[in-house]
């Protein structure tokens, strides 16, 4: 971090930003110029209260140069994070983690279904909406704790660990019994009472980046995340909210080499959500492997034309068998497996 | 709502369409002609399942005619909603409601003069965090349920009812007992649980509006908790997300008269959050009150340069005395009064 | 400016970066910790190649503390700049500079009878577009210089100089001999092209913020025309893009204090082209009056529902009588006149 | 297009809007309701004046079914356009168009040995720029018409075609006589007047997307050139602003999906732009051309830690020989070849 004191700064004024900032833990180093004055922090300028630094009477400007997180952060923890799943799968490895489902669960028998086709076809684990977060209060809410109960019968069945999202605090104990992953969705991303609660359960977290989120603040929320004591965080890129209307959302692929570099966490891919078109989400899977993604989230509904959500965004088992078929050359082209 | 049918459908296609629509609630009117058939609602579409609709085979594209939300929409509530608070003061009347207080209780001290100062100075409430949305993990985040109790002795000093913003359902009894307004922030507001849960207590809901959200989802959330029972909701524009950086949001002054048009809901002015910058709040207050709102918040603090929050965009209380000053005769050029 | 080297950099490195600072002519301030080494600008930074800096090996980050525009700068031209216009009115005193006429010249009839209107509700300047720029090849594409001539008769008739947009380097000859202040419109914003020439032309120039630009970028394409040699520019908001889709733009009155506080240039505001609509110009006009704004443009049409072009947001002669009456107030109240 | 009459409407009013409608060439479809009535054209409704009608009384809402664009439309064009350059090389046909150079045309050695490297390593044509387009009047402007010397070169020694950025309509000659494709950037992309300059010239154009532009904008500026009557639009997605600071833009590779579903116009990628940073280029250029894209425009330097411009984007021509290697097995992928 580093402090530019105003032109006419006085001596107490420098005194005082320098007890700020030794009070966040580092040694601070003084740089007197005939018309800028610098101050430096030495070491790890996280602990430092930014804010009050900067409101004090002759700061000019503070500027970090560090990142603000450090449990997500390479620089601290070089490896790649790999998160493995009940089935043995694992998100984070050489091997693509594909998750697919439907974007609800409807029925035992649409659950049940879809889980051994995306299985077939190589899904490592099983993605259905129990509890939906929609814009309108008049639009279908989701099954709900029936839902959640689907889920493990098709888990049941299928062997595929299950992912869904939650939206309340309330289902922590359901989620924690009965959920293998538990998402937190991208208008969840600033929740903070929901982070704090899920560094305390022993699932994985799925964070969907939020809706006009940078990179910065998704890192953070997996911050909160890690702080709280869960460090197994899988990050989704989902798409942001951009002036394009074509698509429902716009896909930033960059964001994955981003992340990947600024933080050992791994990185999924959601192609459906992103588009909100199911036409388009073979190829932008593919785009998404090449990239260099940990793995991807689909969308797969067995009737896509009578699905109760996002039936324009969800491909058929079919389209899903073509899609894996497809990425696995694509994948091989960069040193990943599927 | 309007469905435009693809250019070759077929009869039973089309009929699966009007079913749909029929489903929701609505006649439906058919117009054939050569190259295009159209389907047309008559009636309140609002129950009709769009999502569903739109991904019917045959279907090319459906179009509202009118807005998803019902209770919030003045359509259907001509006359403006006056929210009324426990000393006398409303929120939706002639008379603009000035909110003013620091962005976080810090000790009894700070918030009863604070309190003293801006109820002198003439605002009708007091606002102050005790639980506080940090995108760090590491920033200070409130003196939680020590921040309400403070909240609650300015108000017996001073008869000012309390604002204050609530994060987790954990404390709404809390909230409910202790009190005056709930304030759901910017990043909850599609924080679809928590809105559930305000539909259920006895206090307005002061609903700030999302950092990159339209007004129509706003206006969803506001119909979120409005559809669960709680129908006092005070909208809240505090500055959206722009690539402008010099503000740290930008004040969109425009969805004043926007939402107003489209709701009989009152609709207050957050300079503070918007700029992000002591110096402008004066100005943009002025420019809220000539743009029509319905009354401001205003971070005020006894002593800005060391406030453990949002130092650099609160008002000193000499300075918030000047800004009630200035603002009483901008609100009589536009028929109110402060 | 302050350069922040990499942890482990070479003597070689710290010297090659050290040279193209000097070569900016500045003094450099070397400040070594154990940790982190920072160089350090004396002086006006704003000649120094950043670019070539940021990439030289050994070099962490380059960290701007001054800005990139000196001609447009307040800090080195502290008073405000008025710029006069022939008919005695200026842009930039204490009187609100209102700028009134239609957004396209469609007849001699059309354009004078609304010179007349305007000038005699207080407009101090006729706008009129002669040549469109519009977003479909298709659509009315303006008078041209037809409509050039068209403003000079209104001139004549009413003494009003005449506002209007160039298109094309091929006009100059046309705007230098005709227009009183050429008008650059927001998608010209950075061409460049264009805005040297502007440099080059006796006239004062209205320039309007991009789309999409943020205050620096606006600012450096008004200091592109001061560098060329036209110090006359006068800067104008007219919304910018957001996620908003209520409104055509959305109007950015913290623009107005921001460049105020930045540039000494003058500042006008365009609600009409911001909004989109007729009904909120009126509200939006007093608001930036209120927020500091030195003038406006309002869209005024004889006949709006017969405008070809923008006739949604023009407002009828009537219509700007009134917004003229609540103006003279709102300016009042914060010390301007109109 | 589709009509919306208010409620109450007047059959003179519904008769004007009807001839509103036939005057852009159009037969009328009405079907009234008992509370809606619906205007529908049948037939293209392009040549209707959209804007005219959304504005007369008794009109609620004009919805368009239809694209605005019809030159550049897919729907009355389906086969995709092939652009051939001089070369022998082809822009949008099965093999990848791939486009390689500097930022900026420095030296003659500096731009006909990066010539040879790109075409050894099987890039198509030779980028350069000589006209820089820069935010600011201060920085490196490029060296002008002796860059289009230099281009003319490296193009006889190497025999690869040469595509540059024309920002002036004064250079339309020396473009017209020596650059085989001509680039019209970002910042112009709604610089009206040069794109009907370009409809003119007899070489094929090179179209950025505008920073913030739709992907409908982006095609009607494609269609400003074609009705001018150059048919020989390259697209080429550049990235977009959005608020993300990690990348210089995002990169939006659905767009490239979207834009040939819309369009019969080829697409290619500059992941140089978009990234703004080397080490992401390769990842990119793999993604996009798995999502389908028909070319990439790669920024190469020789020694791009001296570059004049944008060195931190570029890679050395090691780097684009690694890539172009990379390239060939993920196009295969796809049915495409390098």
């Amino acid at each position: 971090m580093i402090v530019v004191m105003k032109p006419k700064f006085t001596k107490d004024q420098m005194e005082a930003a320098i007890r700020v900032m030794e009070a966040g833990g580092v040694k601070v180093m003084v740089s007197q110029g005939s018309e800028t004055t610098i101050l430096g922090a030495e070491g790890n300028a996280a602990g430092i209260d930014r804010e009050k630094l900067a409101q004090l009477p002759g700061v000019e400007r503070v500027m970090r140069v560090s990142e603000p997180y450090k449990l997500a952060n390479r620089k601290y923890h070089p490896d790649d994070t790999v998160i493995n799943l009940p089935n043995g799968a694992a998100v984070g490895g050489k091997r693509l983690a594909v998750f697919a489902g439907p974007c609800s669960v409807e029925s035992r028998d649409q659950i049940v279904s879809v889980a051994k086709r995306v299985r077939d076809a190589g899904a490592c684990a099983l993605r259905g909406g129990a509890f939906k977060p929609r814009t309108s209060p008049y639009a279908f809410q989701g099954m709900g704790t029936d839902g959640i109960r689907l889920l493990c019968e098709a888990r049941a069945e299928t062997g595929l660990p299950v992912v869904s999202e939650i939206l309340s605090t309330e289902d922590l104990d359901l989620f924690e019994e009965h959920v293998d992953v538990i998402q937190i969705g991208a208008r969840n991303m600033q929740n903070f009472d929901l982070l704090k609660h899920m560094g305390q359960v022993s699932k994985p977290i799925l964070l969907k980046r939020g809706l006009s989120s940078t990179i910065e603040e998704w890192l953070m929320s997996a911050e909160y995340i890690m702080a709280a004591g869960n460090h197994r965080v899988i990050l989704c890129e989902r798409g942001i909210r951009t002036f394009e209307t074509f698509t429902r959302n716009t896909l930033d692929l960059s964001a994955v080499l981003a992340v990947k570099r600024q933080s050992h966490l791994p990185v999924v891919v959601d192609p459906s959500h992103a588009c909100g078109q199911a036409w388009m989400v073979e190829r932008m899977a593919l785009a998404a492997a090449a990239a260099g993604a940990d793995g991807l989230i689909i969308e797969v509904h067995n009737d896509p034309e009578h699905a109760l959500c996002d039936g324009q965004q969800s491909l058929t088992p079919d389209q899903f068998d073509q899609l894996m078929a497809k990425l696995r050359p694509v994948a091989a082209c960069v040193g990943r497996e599927v």
